[in-house]
Parts: C-alpha cells; structure tokens; sequence
C-alpha cells in the first residue's frame, strides 16, 4: 500500500507518499481502508521531529481516519467487514489502510459523510475527555476557549453550547471570530486587540478554560479563571515553563490539568471513545454538532494541508483524503 | 464574655485573654459555649497580620471548637440546647462562646471526648475534602502525605489508610516518623536525609500528593506524581510562586489543585461538613480514625500553643481548653 512517510525530520516537503509494507491486524484490531485523515498539529511536530510516535504505534502520521473495516482481527466483536467507521489513532492515518484498536473504532455518524466523518475523532475524543470528563463543564457555566476557529475550537464552541454553557472565544481576525460565532459562540474577542482576562472578569470569569498556549498564557489564564475554575492545557504553543502562582490558584480554588490524548493506554482511549459515542455521537446525528471542515485536499498532497495548517489562516478542520 | 483578641500583629505575646462583647446569634445559627478550640496555622498568620479574617468573620482568632449549644438562632432546625457539639468556623473559636452557622456543626463523636472533639474540624474537613472530594483518592492508590506528623498529616495518614490507600509521609524526625508509622504510615522518609521523589519514584509514584509546602516542592511534587497523579497544594510554607513545567503536567496527564476552607461561602462548608458525618464520623465512632493531639493549653495560653506551633515541635494539634 502507499502512505505519507517522513523523509527526514524537517519542512512539508519531507512528507512523501511511499510504497510501504501493508499492515496486519492483530489480536483485538480491524484493518480500515482509508477513505480519509486529518491533520493535526501534533502531525507538523512529529515532521518536524519534536514528537516521536509512543513505543508501538504507526511510524506514519495521522491520528484519525475514516474508511471502512476490511478485515477483523482475532477476537474482535461488534465490528463487520463493511462498515463504514471513522477511528482515534497513535499514527499512520495518512495511509491507504491502517490498523485501529477495535476500541478506537467510532460508527460513521448518520447524515455525515465518509470524507467528512475523518474530522471528528480527534477532536471530539479531546474535547469531550478534556472539557467534560476532566473539567466537568456544567450548563449554565462559562467556557473559555483559546483558539477558537481552531479543529478543537470549532468543536468545543459547539460542544459546550450544547450543554448549555456560555462560550467565550479567542481568535486573531474578524473573519476567524464571525466564524465561532456563527457555531454560536456568545463572546468574541481579538486578542490582537483585546485583553482576554478583562473580556472573561466582566463576565464573572471562565469556568473552564481550555488551552493551548501553555506557558504563555499561564497566569493570565489564573486571572480569567473564575472561582472553582479548572484550567486545561492540551498544547503549549506558547512554551512549557511559566511561572505559576499558587496563592491565586488558592484564592480560587482552582485546578490546572494538562492532558494529551496519544500516548494514554488503550483501555483509556477506549472508555473515552465509548463515552464520546454515548453522549456525543447523538449530538452530532441531530445536526446540533457537526465537523467543521476548512478545505480537503488530495493525501498525496499532506505537504500542502502542513502549510495550510503551519500558515494558520484556515478555520476548522484540514482533511485529507484519497 | 473573654476571647483572645490580637493587641496588634505581631508575636505570640500580642495573643491577650480579654473582655469582649457577648455575640449573638443570627438567622440560622447557633451560640456554643466553648469547651475547646484548636490551634491552626492560619491562626499563626492571623496574628502576625499576614491572614485577615473573611469578610463578616469574627475578628478573634480560632478556625474550630468543641462545646454545648446555648442559644438557637432564629431558623435554626436539627440542633437543640445542650446538644455537644463541634464546629467548623471562619473565626472566633479562641473564645467562651462563639456563633456558628447550622450548617457547620457536627456531633461529637461517640467515644470522644468533649475537648478532644475540638482537634477534628479543621484536619477532618481539609483532608476529606481535598483528598477524597478534590482528588478523589482510591484504593489501592498512593498518598504522599508531607509533613506527616502535623495536625492534617496525622489525620490523612489515617483517612487515607481507612480507604484502603498505600500513605508515604514525609516529616524531619524519626520521632515524628515514628509517630507516623504508629498511625499506619507505609512508607516514611526524612526529608533531611532522604529525596522523597525517589522514594516514591520506587513504589510507582503518588497518585494524591497532599503538600503544605507550595512553591519550594512544586517541581520535585510533579517528579513525584504517577500517570493521572493529583497534587493538592494547602499550604505555602515553602513560597507561593514556583517554575511549573506544563510538559511534565501534560507528559503525566496529571492535575493541581489548590484549596483553602476559611473562605469559602457557607453552602459549601455545609456541603464539605456534611459529607464528613456521612463518611468520615462512622470511622471515628468506630475507632478507627482518632484526633492526634499532642498537649492541651489553658485558652487564655493562646501564647504559649502558638509558641508550640512555630516550633513545630508538636505531632498531631495542639488544644485550647477553658
């Protein structure tokens, strides 16, 4: 089969679409004909070679796919040649074919296509385990998230709208913000021209703040926070090691969690997985959420979904499909 | 009535046994007359002026007391005149009498005693709450306990033992060690002599941390912490603003959280008071939990107990009885 290989760590150009050994399900997995993957910013690090494949998984990247199941492992149930899935991986999406978990599998939700359907698992799996199972969002509670118009964005904006919450957004263009609000994001701020932390405090602060800037915006994310507010970090764009100060989280009683979602065992992926298709998949089958998808290209062509991804000019999802 | 009053910020000599106004009870609270209070450190800081009393707290210092209901507040529904009681407070407790929200007191506990009860509100309510309803400790689980011999680390060793969890403590004494041990401590280190990150590395790492010490021990903490570790800062002794390294949060997908009692609203103190009747009284009646206490003042030697306190010569509380 072909899929996108890492030449040598480096720029878009290193990714090249390659003859490579057919994979083989093992006990417990199905072998998924790619219909489609997704690009995610950790993929531009593993190019890079800031972030190696955890010990076992694919040395191809990608982290979600959709397609369909093809053959079944041993001792695999509930899944038959044929069906239409989309799939969590800890790599080697941007193939033909790969292996999945059989508890990484999600059933291709009803009323989104096969294509369409690759832009959902990352970031409804991180999501949902950051911002529900971590931080427990409550109706009536207000979400802060940063980088809205981002895959995570677009999906948090709805997903927290649909329990109810207030959502506050960052982003840095007017067009990127008219397109959280259009998910139904309530407050939009500019962070080129607005301070977040003011925006959040007139509201009586962030609940939950989920976040991907890490170190840079640690304590201004304590400010925002409001009291019992839980602060999440599943990217540090912004740097690993800030300050923290301890007597403001004290004052608010507040946490920070930081979590990734790759190099978890699979028995956690797989509870986040069951979990996502009980309480999300419904969601997403009566229209209230659905993937947001800025523009698919050929998988031949990854390169060019990492410069689309690496300019940051587009909003939601880059899909690759074959 | 008398109270200890704080001439002026200072040290243990400004804690002056004198004559102050009566107090009386409002809507839905209770006036007890005090058998005991307990000394805390926050009380410590109080005096020296670095810890003002909440907002409508009394202005007297004592975080908890022992004593008898002498007078319902208008409202005030499940408590009757000469019931033995004791008490969580946000002040006051250094005193003959002292009102209480409803919500804030608890029985005694059969089997013990009047002055010994007051020991138990403070370390019962911090422990419970922040490793069992924060960090919601297991069985089976680690708890690294520091400073094991304190007034909270005695009844976290002992909580945590009670459910069954594996407690590591630290302290800076074979003395307070061994007292440790008495109370069913696994795993005792000398911080003096010994790294508690590699003693608890050995055994797999701590699932809780419970840490009195902030900033100083925030980064060997995060050494420290197992995969879906929880560390639980409620002390500063250590400095209140530490390097966090977000990548070793991330790479543990672990929390922290911070926590104090004294200023939290009274729906949540009723909430937190409650639950510890419900679970953690049945383990006192029973025996199996018990205040640790190491020497009982006279009240108006507030002085002398704070003297004991900054020397952290004491295991377990020190009392202040009329």
């Amino acid at each position: 089969m072909h899929a996108i290989t890492i030449a040598k760590p480096g720029g878009p150009e290193e990714l090249v679409w390659s003859e490579v050994p057919d994979p083989v399900p093992g006990e417990g997995e199905v072998l998924v004909e790619v219909a489609a993957s997704a690009v995610n910013r950790a993929d531009v690090l593993q190019r890079q070679g800031f972030y190696d494949p955890p010990p076992g998984a694919s040395a191809y990247p990608g982290l979600e796919v959709s397609g369909r199941v093809v053959e079944l492992g041993p001792g695999v149930a509930g899944w038959a040649v044929g069906d239409e899935v989309c799939a969590l991986l800890a790599g080697g999406g941007y193939a033909e074919r790969v292996v999945v978990p059989a508890g990484q599998l999600l059933p291709v939700p009803k009323g989104v296509d096969l294509v369409h359907a690759a832009a959902l698992p990352e970031v409804v799996c991180t999501v949902w385990s950051n911002v529900f199972q971590v931080a427990h969002l409550r109706p009536a509670e207000t979400l802060l998230v940063h980088g809205g118009s981002s895959g995570i964005g677009t999906m948090a904006i709805q997903l927290g709208k649909a329990v109810g919450a207030r959502v506050v957004v960052t982003a840095g263009s007017a067009e990127k913000l008219a397109a959280c609000q259009e998910l139904g994001a309530d407050v939009l701020v500019n962070y080129r021209e607005q301070d977040f932390v003011e925006a959040v405090r007139e509201l009586g602060g962030a609940d939950v703040i989920l976040d991907v800037m890490g170190a840079k915006y640690l304590d201004r994310n304590l400010d925002a926070l409001a009291v019992n507010g839980r602060l999440v970090v599943i990217g540090m764009q912004g740097g690993v090691k800030g300050e923290l100060n301890l007597s403001k989280l004290m004052a608010k009683r507040a946490a920070i969690a930081a979590t990734s979602l790759r190099a978890r065992p699979l028995d956690e992926k797989a509870a986040i997985v069951a979990s996502v298709r009980e309480h999300v998949w419904p969601l997403v089958e009566s229209g209230s959420v659905r993937p947001v998808v800025d523009r698919v290209f050929p998988m031949a062509d990854a390169a060019g979904a990492h410069r689309l991804m690496e300019s940051s000019a587009h909003i939601g999802k880059i899909v690759l499909a074959r």
